[in-house]
């Protein structure tokens, strides 16, 4: 597997009716569950618990989709074996009246890691540019009139572009996966949540809801991927019918994106290793 | 192994230097790490799990020790088993001047757990009756001068164990971690830090430092045990040279403390199940 393959290259516009949702069985699942996972999965654990210990650079880690296609999974089944002080995760819903009546991006400070940590985004700055355009919501906020004009999601995907080109530059790598599921698979996986009970809580009202609106939303998220994929902080484009596959790409991206930080416990050197040799020796001789 | 044993009991007072550190080998480390706590978090997983998705209750776990105690520890081992969606890890360090100029309490909000959490407080509010009085700071603060008399740390006992008590009636139990490791043991695992280049970056010469205050923070921890061990939030004192041991029993504190809520994954019923019906009816005939 070639995580490249699934990398949303700048400049190059991909059409997403045309874009895989499944690879179609080039796997074997027997194989990625018992084998690749967990031992991409091992190797992301290393490299993490070095990043923790560094404290020098955080991830911001971007998940964005449709109900039901697979980002909560992402973070029970790849994220969730990082050792907890250096994870954090933010699931991001409706702003309130007080969010609303800032910037957009201030509601999602409270989400971004620490030097040290993998900031996961549930959700992120992008409902900014996907919610209130399904629903043409933006009339109904305190957002001024003349910032409301036919330009405004291009002018924000340029915000956008630059706020992530501000958290790069400061140490703060940016990688986003956005799970493209079949409209098919989206039935027949909100058809479980619904008819099974213990699954019932993973299913809202709102999710078949926004269904309808399906054509507008993958529209909007074509458009996302085509503005807002940079070098600096690309979009990956999961196969999201594929379960297994998808959480294995994202298990090999953030071991790329970990391998390219290449993070080293930090040994005490230099000045600082005689103040060690003469603790020790005080510790030695209590 | 019966928690109790660790529970701190109210108005039971404790002598912390006859405390046990260590169960003298009362356990066997391979059938711990093999099966007792694979068993145990298997547990704890599963309930965890519940308490996510029915998102009506939180927990807060506060843990509180000298340096090297096994805190770190016991968050890799046992939480990090947890999904990450229900786990929040806040450390708190020295307070900022933006944090001093506010009430104690107020910079501990950051770590607070939503319902459906668990939030682990990695040193917490306790360090507000600690840290100050040991290095006696509070004249530095700008904390009133009337406010600062003999009596603070009883009036802080106090506002604390209200403020737990508060939590507990809010739906969100409190559950409370000391580590007791002796000055021995603290020696050997602080040395190991300074010797081994890739334990280093867990060293900081400021834990040589708060060493020589050791008697002074033992009265104090004896104190806080003895003031803040309720009903509604109590304090577990754990034989913490026995690392394994230790982590076990956190695992099954938390087993026990999740079991009482007996949290259940929230089923669609009455009204909203015929919504359902009609729901999953209208997407079988898409």
């Amino acid at each position: 597997m070639n995580i490249n393959d699934y990398l949303v290259k700048k400049d190059e516009k991909i059409k997403l009716s045309h874009y895989p949702a499944s690879v179609n069985g080039k796997y074997n699942e027997k194989e990625l569950k018992e084998k690749l996972i967990p031992e991409s999965v091992k190797k992301l654990k290393e490299l993490h618990m070095k990043l923790h210990a560094q404290e020098e650079k955080g991830i911001i880690v971007v998940l964005q989709a449709m109900d039901a296609a697979g980002k909560d999974e992402a973070i029970t089944y790849i994220f969730s074996n990082l050792t907890a002080q250096g994870l954090k995760v933010t699931s991001f819903k409706k702003p309130s009246e007080t969010e609303l009546a800032h910037d957009y991006l201030w509601r999602f400070q409270e989400g971004m890691p620490a030097r040290g940590q993998i900031g996961i985004l549930n959700r992120s700055y992008y409902e900014e540019v996907i919610a209130p355009r399904v629903h043409d919501l933006l009339g109904g906020t305190p957002l001024p009139d003349e910032l409301i004009d036919e330009d405004i999601w291009n002018v924000r995907y340029r915000q956008i572009n630059d706020y992530e080109r501000y958290m790069v530059e400061n140490g703060f790598p940016v990688v986003k996966f956005f799970f493209n599921m079949s409209f098919d698979e989206q039935r027949s996986r909100l058809l479980e949540r619904m008819k099974n009970p213990e699954k019932n809580w993973e299913f809202s009202f709102n999710d078949v809801k926004e269904r309808q609106h399906w054509n507008g939303y993958q529209e909007i998220f074509e458009d996302i991927l085509n503005n807002t994929s940079t070098e600096y902080a690309p979009w990956y484009a999961l196969p999201a019918d594929d379960e297994w596959y998808s959480r294995y790409i994202v298990s090999e991206v953030m071991v790329n994106a970990l391998q390219q930080l290449n993070p080293q416990y930090p040994e005490i050197k230099g000045e600082e290793k005689e103040k060690l040799e003469k603790a020790i020796h005080q510790l030695e001789n209590e």
